[in-house]
């Protein structure tokens, strides 16, 4: 068995590159994890996933507690066998998508309970039953759960709310059942405010995790905020520890939290692009639905190895996204995906080479040259 | 470069087997076409319909015409470069949809007139015409534009019918500009009579044509009087060229159709079925969302090689369409068209060996041991 244990083998100021080993193998970071909600990365067979490069991807305790089923997927042999996904997979608390998705959600200090978005059925998580969904799951890296403070919040209740997630932390711990290979991550909450951060860090770092998390952000408060909020945040989690971002972002989040010292990001963006038209290339952002692309021959991204790249023009996919092929989304989610992963690949190889901020401008400047946005 | 060139290779009784030597490549027959509507089949990418074992797609002029445009295609570099199927294409004329789809059609003895289901604009379609769309799609195998006689259709009505797609079918033919590895297919029609096919098949030898498809069937009028009418055209249909069951069918309506000496087929089952959850699979026809495989752990289908058989349960399907996930769709669609390949493989073979009969009763009655529906 491999013990989880995260190596780190080059620096480049702040930012590091490094591979996290786990029972499911290993990951290479900074890495991105492409969001299986309900058991699939949208639109993508697993197959065209692992040929992204991805090594490791998230799964939705929320989604997949209510459908399938906690139960059912362990009696299928759990959610790596489920969704043909033997690598490593990082599953959430579900207490986010209880905040944005349920109905009548209503928390506690013990738990919290709601209603299921998809037939009002009632259903309570609490750190402990958390802990023991993921762990019917199999999942390789069980989240802690936590309150995701509200943006914005009073200092008051941000330090109530970091407070009761730091308590809830303790649960989660307690309940978690060590396995050779699986990991238990911490998640960092205290809103904007650099001393709540710097508290929750050292409870955290008290309580002792295999990874920390730093939660609570790209919920509306910027880029700048963001990244303020890491500066403050950072420096108090331990060296040799993954670091993971948690919801974070566009490339250019990606590239700002990696120098801040960020290991691993999830991110909806990617995914949600590709059914949506939106491309993320070497050269910017594109909308896909644009009229000026309906006679352009050329590849979406001429350095991008994806089949949507190498064997279609763009006119082929805005005709896909007009006439609502799935073929579309089937495309453009793999593009985005590979993206992302040839973006992470790039800041590994820069880190090592210690050149990223050389590496950062460039992919930078490479946005600037076709952006129709 | 190729002739367009159809050598049978074997016969048991009627059936046969053989090659279709084309500018784009060979077509092994019997041969079952997937469907690729608006230059893409449904939920596939071009690899995936490969990895079927499929080696000739059908492409929609109707749909096509309108969006992206038949022009644009061509200046794209034609249907084959733009959907990344190098491989033979066979475009129907646009007839069928124009009938089925457009709005406002008001037929004449030169053409037909219709509105855009997309956006209402006014459009004709002649013979001459729509087999320049076709050209410009650049389309492997052209079809003679006919007209779909309705069924069910009086005598005098189908004769009327039929007799006007023969002179549509003669001006197709001077319209066709002979291009090596190239051909133009005729189409019977006749509604249910036998004297009107047989008159129809004759007419359409008389002018010549690089093969010869029965239309106007699998419209409502049954499988036992499909099979009538196609035992009172086949024989009148040269031996040496091949013959293609237009919009056929289910896979005991195939093996009943390569039984009579049908060498290609189309239709939309096998893709429509994968997107509402109908699976056919070598066990019979299964709709996925039956609440009886939702803890299934058995593949879809034991025998089958496709993605969604060898990497998934039952259970996992079952979830995908029950969740609505794009997966489904995607790993279902996969699956039927491997179906279909599987079976045109199995016929082939058992024509070979001759031994059709044995095959078919055999596949028929592993159909019946696992049947829901």
């Amino acid at each position: 068995m491999t013990a989880f244990a995260y190596r780190i083998d080059a620096t480049d100021e702040d930012a590091r590159a490094g591979v996290l080993h786990t029972a499911h193998g290993d990951v290479p970071t900074p890495a991105f994890m492409p969001v299986g909600t309900t058991g699939t990365v949208k639109a993508m067979t697993a197959d065209a996933v692992r040929a992204t490069g991805a090594s490791i991807v998230l799964g939705n305790t929320y989604h997949l507690m209510l459908r399938p089923g906690a139960e059912r997927v362990a009696r299928l042999g759990g959610l790596h066998r489920f969704m043909d996904w033997p690598g490593p997979i990082l599953t959430d608390s579900g207490g986010f998508q209880v905040m944005s998705l349920a109905k009548l959600r209503k928390l506690d200090a013990d738990g919290v309970t709601f209603q299921s978005h998809l037939d009002g059925s009632t259903h309570r998580l609490t750190p402990e039953h958390s802990v023991e969904i993921q762990r019917l799951l199999d999942a390789t890296i069980t989240m802690v759960l936590d309150e995701c403070t509200p943006f914005p919040a009073s200092p008051e209740e941000a330090r109530t709310s970091m407070q009761l997630s730091m308590r809830w932390a303790q649960r989660s711990r307690e309940a978690f059942q060590t396995r050779e290979g699986y990991g238990l991550f911490g998640i960092v909450q205290g809103s904007v405010y650099p001393e709540l951060r710097e508290e929750s860090a050292r409870a955290l770092i008290r309580i002792g995790f295999d990874g920390y998390a730093v939660g609570g952000l790209a919920i509306g408060e910027g880029q700048a905020t963001t990244f303020a909020v890491l500066d403050a945040t950072v420096p108090n989690l331990p060296l040799d520890k993954p670091r993971y971002l948690m919801g974070v972002g566009t490339p250019d989040d990606l590239i700002g939290a990696v120098q801040r010292g960020i290991d691993m990001f999830d991110c909806v963006i990617p995914t949600r692009g590709g059914r949506t038209a939106r491309a993320y290339t070497s050269r910017g952002v594109f909308n896909l639905r644009n009229a000026r692309f309906a006679d352009d021959p050329a590849p979406l991204d001429a350095s991008c190895r994806c089949p949507a790249c190498v064997r279609h023009s763009r006119a082929y996919l805005h005709h896909l996204f007009k006439a609502e092929e799935m073929l579309g989304p089937m495309l453009l989610t793999w593009h985005n995906v590979q993206y992302y992963q040839e973006l992470m690949r790039g800041l590994r190889a820069a880190i090592t080479e210690r050149q990223l901020e050389a590496f950062a401008a460039a992919t930078r400047a490479g946005w600037l040259r076709d952006d129709d946005e």
